[in-house]
Order: C-alpha cells, then structure tokens, then sequence
C-alpha cells in the first residue's frame, strides 16, 4: 500500500505537539545562529517538512525569525527577507494554514516592537520521500514529529496476525522489513535534503522513536497493542472482520538514536552537531512540564488517555477510514480511550523522541 | 468592502478559458525564449497570478516548459530546473491544483519523449495586489483573466442606484472612482512585480479590457446590465430588497489599452513589447474558431447564453453569495442566462482582452 495519498494528519489544531519543547527550542537557536553567522542570507530560505495543518508550523517559524531579527539588531544589519515553505503531503488540509499567514508578519513585527523583514509563505504540497526544492537553495529545515511515518507498508509483512504494528508476537521478517523500509526511507530522505541544503546548511529533526535497541520493545509497539486490541475486541464481536485486521498494519517506524545515526553516516553529506533521545511523559497534565512543555499552550492535558487517543487519531484516522471505512472510527478511539485509561492507571503512558541537528558539509 | 476574502473563482475546472488562444501563445513563446535567451537560468522560477483552481494553469506551465526544453536541445543545454508558483487569493480551492501536480513531470517527460528537468510546484496563497516573492527572483510572471478584478469595490459609488457595475446611468463620479481604483491596484501591482521580476524578465498580462476611451461603453458593461436587470427584477417580485441592490457593486475594471499604457509608463520599470486589444464571440461554439481557439479544450460551447453565464458565475458566485446570501443564487442565474438567451438571439456578445507583454528594464 503507498501511503502518499491518505497519510495525513487530521485539519484543524492539533493537541499534541512537541515543538514547542523549551530544550529543542535551545538547540533550534543555536543551528539558526550557525546558519545566519556562516552564511548572511540576503533571503533566508527556511522549510518546514510534514507541517500538518495547525498553527505550530509558524510557532518554530516566528521562533526562528525573531532569533535572526535579534541577531541583526545586534550586528547593526539590515533584516533578510524570508521565504518560508510549509510542505506536507497534497492531502493535507493547506487552506487552514494559509488563514493565518496574511498576518503573520505585522503580528510578528508588533510582538518584536520593530518591523521585521517581509516573509513570503508557500505551500509545498508533496511526499518528503523526494525532491520538494532546487538544487541548494534551502539554508534551514525543520521537520517536527513526521519522519516516523514511513512512505509505505513494508512489503512481505502477511504473518504479522492480530498486530497492526511491531509487536512482540510479530515474526522476525516483520521486524526486518519494518527496519529496511525506514532505512530505505530515511537514506532517501537524507539524500534529497542534501541535495537541496547550501553548504553550512542546517537541518533538525525531531521523530518519534526509541531508547533501547530492541525493536519490538514496550516503549515504542505498546501504543499500537492496544490500539490492536481495540480493534480485536471489535473483531470478537463481529464489528470488524478478522481478515481486515490481518491486512492492516501501520506505516510507521520508531527507530533507536543508533539507527538514525548509521543512516546519516552511510549518506555522507551531513556532520551530526546532536544527536539525542527525550521522553514525554503523557499520564497527565502536571507532568508535561518535567521537559518544561509550555503549559499555555496544552490546553485540556488534565486527562492522560483522552489526549494520547487524540494524538493517536490525528495521524491515523484517515489510514483507519481509508482501510476500516468510516463508520467504526468512533467506536474504534472510544474502546481505545477506554483502553489506554486502564492501562494508564497502572503504567505511565510516555513517547519518546529522537532528535538530531545535522550541518550540511 | 475588502474583497481579498470573497474574491475567488469556484473550485473545480473553469469552462471559459482565454488562455489556450493560438495567437497568445506566440506571442508567450517568444517571450519565455527571450528570457532563456538572455539569463540563461539554471533554475528558471515561474509565477502564474490569479491561478484560479482549474487545469488552465498547468496548460501554461507545460507550454513554457516545452519551449524551454526545446531551446535547450537545439543549444545542448542541460535542462534547468523549474520552480513554479500557483498564485491565488487565500481561498482559492489550492487542493484542486495539486492533484495534478505530482505527475505533471512524468506526463510532460512522456509528451516530449525525454526527461525534462526537475519540475517544483508551489502554492503561493495571497493577493497579488502586494509583494508575493523576494526580491529579483523570478523570471517569468504570467497572469490570464484575473486582473480585471480590483482589490476593493471603489469607495464613494454610493449613487449608482440601480447597477452593480458602471452603466450608462450611472453619475461620473462611479466612472472616476472605478478608474481611480484601477489605476491605484494596477500601478500597485507593477511596482511590487518590477520588484520581484530579475532584469530582463518579462511578464505577459491578459485582462478582459475594453476598445473604447469611454468606460460606460456597451462592450464592456452589458454583460453586469444585464446581471443587474436579473437582480432588480427580482426585487421586483419582492425576493430581493431594494437596498440590497443599491450596496452592492462588482470590484471589476475593464481598462482600454491606453489606460494599461499610461500606468506602465508611469511605473516606469518596464519596456512594453507588445500591446493588443483581442476579441472572443461567445455567442456560439463555431465562432470561438475565429481566434483560433483551440476547440478540444472548450466542449459544450453549443450554447452561448448557458457558457457566458457559467462564466460569469464562476468569477462572481463567492461576491453574490456573500451579500445577498446562499438561497437566491440558483434563480439569479437562471433568469441571467434566460436574459443572456434573448439578447444573444439579437445580438452578439462579446468579451474583449488587452494583452501586454512587459520586460524588466
């Protein structure tokens, strides 16, 4: 199955973001200094990758902005102007970013007490598993909770049976092909973003991932368990048949700091400035802060298992529509609520992130 | 009233396309070798203004990619790389044009039988009656249809009772203040393009326009006379009110060539190439032939009244809407057809274009 066309986040604000995170925000900073202190753009090219259809795309936009506007106030130059290019799958609902853009700027300029550079917005519209911009033309990427999606369901997975991801019932080859499709996804994406990147370029991305080396550990396949288990309960009664679930499987792969690291090594265009894994903890609202979450704006974290199931459902919805079709979804993420609510008075439920800032060479 | 937000084409494929003619594609073809010719680019950046959601614009595309594919054989140039930005108010349907964008490359390599060069596609969401791009960044801007529309409806028309448009009863002071507003956007226009535009690029513009030097001409004006006699007798018959008719006018200048000149010259950035008053017949499909129109493109133009008045509602259903609300739109445009239908039966109706090709001094 080729995902491109139903892989897309849900329209409208999204709940569950890790963008905001005030130590990715930290090593944001200092990539963006890198850039405009390597290169002084006279227009600074900046894209965001699997943007998704809510405002926290221009929240690291405005974030990076404002870093280049201090660092010209600072030097006494003149600000860039600034093209920014929000990219995401064709599908992906592109209308409700734009309602926002128009404004950007003077909302921008008014917080900064100063007229900042003018800023163009576009829309790039199609799969980062392959080329979106000219050969070096691009000083900044950023991608935020995307690349765990993989452009496909790995091949040859048939006797994963009852699981919708990684599980530990999975059989080796499953775990085998789940690994060579994000290798071979990975590896390409590398190589594109190479290709487009000046040199000194920088690029941070931010997925969902794993600590251990196991592939089929707790910390990255239990969320798809239970989301399996939703759906099995609903097979047992007859809401779903069972020949649906065994053709179902996620086009998703959480990989371990290690797995990230021998991809950008093998490519060979990049130096790796960081490399590091963080956990966010999702059972309630208070200890989203331990990584200093900006509480303002998580509204309505006060219940652990209702905001993981959202989360959950705005990237895989329309898989699940465009497989189970739509009637069962509702009942699908209410069992699955249900689910995640007992497991998480029992278990902490957490994600865990990889994060790498990388300098074109 | 600002009609940045009301101010779109219906999504889906336009029926009355100007840009397909034979002879605007001469002159376009000598315009794009020009460009190549004296910048050589190794990437050649693109721009069609007021794209609407339609096919029309990929046709344009194509065409100018075409010609550059060709120039680089014939030279044994490698291909450049091509960045095209579809331009459009914000509430423009852009996930319509993005449906063909992902295999327009494959298409176009296939129609050529060689691989062209790397085609990027953009979407760049907002009015061009502002700054769109960075600056002296693009090589070629095309715009068909879409500046006869102006940013506002002109302030000060309060007395044109009646009329949704200039008429021949309307006072001067709506003659002067639609010219007024024209002239304000369209050297707004000019400035922020001859800003965007590299040295020796070239822009071609088609506008609907008029022959005469006299605004309230009937060749330009019958067209909204005859949509205003379809809204008054409807106030007639008590389903519209009669003030609603009085606030309402249509933000559309249809200037003669000389007023086109005049504000190029003032601008002052740009050498004219070329100036051209066309003429379309719409009153029956035979008759589109006399401009060359390529007739593969425009089916079911058997019936003059029923296209001219898709074409018109195409371009002011979203205005219509807007005021005088959802309920009264089917019957507006029957009875505008049935009215287009009797005038058409004795006359011919025509739509006028001024054309002009423009080069970045």
């Amino acid at each position: 199955m080729d995902v491109t066309n139903i892989l897309h986040m849900n329209g409208g604000i999204g709940k569950c973001s890790y963008a905001n995170n005030s130590i990715l925000q930290h090593i944001r900073e200092e990539a963006i200094i890198r850039v405009y202190n390597s290169i002084h753009p006279r227009c600074l090219s900046i894209a965001e990758l699997g943007c998704s259809s809510g405002p926290n795309a221009f929240i690291v936009v405005s974030e990076i902005i404002k870093i280049v506007e201090n660092l010209c106030k600072e030097m006494n130059h003149k600000s860039p102007e600034y093209k920014v290019f929000m990219n995401d799958l064709p599908e992906n609902d592109f209308n409700n970013i734009f309602k926002s853009s128009s404004t950007f700027e003077e909302k921008l300029s008014n917080e900064m007490k100063s007229q900042i550079g003018p800023c163009y917005f576009y829309a790039a519209p199609t799969s980062f598993y392959g080329r979106i911009f000219p050969n070096q033309t691009l000083h900044f990427i950023h991608s935020s909770s995307s690349l765990h999606w993989l452009s496909k369901v790995p091949e040859g997975i048939e006797k994963n049976k009852g699981n919708i991801y990684i599980s530990n019932t999975s059989p080796l080859n499953v775990l085998k092909a789940y690994y060579e499709q994000f290798q071979k996804d990975f590896s390409l994406f590398l190589k594109c973003r190479a290709e487009e990147l000046v040199e000194q370029g920088q690029m941070f991305l931010t997925l969902l991932g794993r600590r251990s080396e196991h592939q089929s550990t707790k910390e990255c396949c239990y969320i798809w368990e239970l989301m399996a288990k939703a759906l099995n309960d609903m097979v047992l009664e007859g809401k779903i048949k069972e020949k649906e679930i065994d053709t179902f499987n996620i086009p998703y792969y959480t990989p371990s700091p290690s797995e990230v690291k021998l991809e950008v090594l093998k490519e060979g265009s990049f130096t790796i400035n960081l490399l590091e894994v963080s956990e966010v903890n999702l059972n309630a609202y208070d200890t989203w802060n331990t990584l200093e979450y900006e509480s303002q704006s998580c509204e309505s974290f006060n219940d652990g298992a209702y905001n993981v199931a959202q989360c959950i459902r705005a990237g895989t919805e329309p898989l699940l529509v465009s497989h189970f079709g739509e009637a069962i979804i509702e009942e699908v993420f209410s069992r699955y609520q249900e689910i995640l609510n007992d497991h998480m008075s029992n278990e902490k439920i957490v994600f865990i992130y990889v994060t790498i800032l990388l300098t074109r060479k």
